[in-house]
């Protein structure tokens, strides 16, 4: 028997319509697909509604991988797989498996070979350094900095080292009521000359994607707080 | 006078329809756009057409940026931008200004203030990442391989080290007729039970991304030669 493929739905950064962050072919594949591997339940059926009012969600499958789900239980969510059913996986916000529980899955099937198929969409992480003017050569997403002052003064100076030694672009991200406070403490503990890029709001009405010296930074006046942001150095 | 603004339009990896792979507003962004700054005319042109056969390629006004422009041409080139037309950046494959030089121009517009505005589309980086199974909360790219033997075994141990200290997946690329070797040389250098993820002719019909311990491919048959194709480690 033929077995079925994982496809990776990315979902929405932003409320928008998805013509605007995704292409028509995720919309054709998702109307085909009856069973769905996904982070949050609520927030899936709300955006295969918002992909298309016509999606009828009581014929669909659903399946919820997220942080309390045991590592014995995603090897079984392959199951539809092996019966030659395509599987959809659906993470909260951007691309399944970046950043997300969705990895766990895709790890489980390529162990057993089967097939999985990426699909198009936004991504804070890659459209922000799109936009920032830094260097897509080389660069390191870092997920959240560490909280803890001592390790956090460690990677301060790692992401330094980096971006002088080897010119790469430090990305990472932080919880965001702490947006406003990140800024100052990099502007306050990193050279002035160095450049940092706050990306807000990626793909959505109010995106703001903003490159200064962390000199200018320290002088500016703004107000990220409790808004999706993603933030960027480099020299 | 309200200043243009600086569209970045990601294009195709693998000759596929424009709806596989970009969203519906990226098409629409296009045809209102009448200066283009890019980094090969032709293929820029082909670009153009195969999103909408419609588009006059006459009415349009190009700029080349590539390995052969100065610093202080680029500058230049944001002209339109201030006299308030819209600027669109295509590159030769996938995401302008990620590996490509339109981040050049990207630097010039965020010094001067002129909006950026990155678009939704295919990345190899980023598709690759998705469906390797390998940790997308912190990742490396690192573009080629040094080709100089002591600085390459040098970069092997630094990869090696990230990924055993850091957790971090290695992202990186071959030019495409020594894929083939690169394979068979990480499978002779590397831990057997590290993973290789190699993935192939990302969003085309023959896409293809495999992830296995270095000991499987060494024993496995394959053929990448002068396919596009993108490596990661991960253990």
């Amino acid at each position: 028997m033929t077995r079925g493929k994982i496809y990776l739905f990315p979902s929405f950064l932003s409320p928008v319509p998805a013509g605007n962050v995704l292409p028509a072919l995720n919309l054709e594949l998702m109307r085909a697909v009856r069973y769905f591997v996904v982070e949050d339940l609520r927030s899936a059926r709300r955006f295969l509604k918002a992909c298309d009012r016509t999606i009828v969600i009581d014929d669909l499958h659903f399946e919820l991988l997220n942080e309390h789900t045991r590592p014995e239980e995603v090897d079984a969510m392959l199951g539809p797989a092996l019966e030659g059913h395509d599987i959809g996986v659906i993470s909260e916000a951007g691309c399944p498996a970046v950043a997300d529980p969705g990895a766990d899955l895709v790890a489980a099937a390529q162990r057993r070979g089967i097939q999985v198929v990426p699909l198009v969409g936004p991504s804070s992480i890659l459209m922000s350094l799109m936009g920032s003017g830094f260097n897509g050569q080389s660069f390191t997403f870092l997920g959240y900095l560490p909280v803890d002052a001592r390790r956090r003064a460690d990677r301060l100076r790692d992401m330094e080292r980096e971006i002088r030694r080897d010119r790469r672009t430090q990305i990472f991200i932080e919880t965001p009521y702490r947006n406003n406070r990140l800024i100052a403490e990099l502007a306050s503990s990193l050279p002035g000359q160095m450049l940092l890029c706050v990306a807000s709001d990626i793909t959505g009405e109010h995106q703001s994607i903003i490159t200064r010296p962390l000199a200018d930074w320290k002088r500016a006046s703004y107000d990220y707080d409790k808004r999706p942001t993603i933030f960027l150095l480099y020299s």
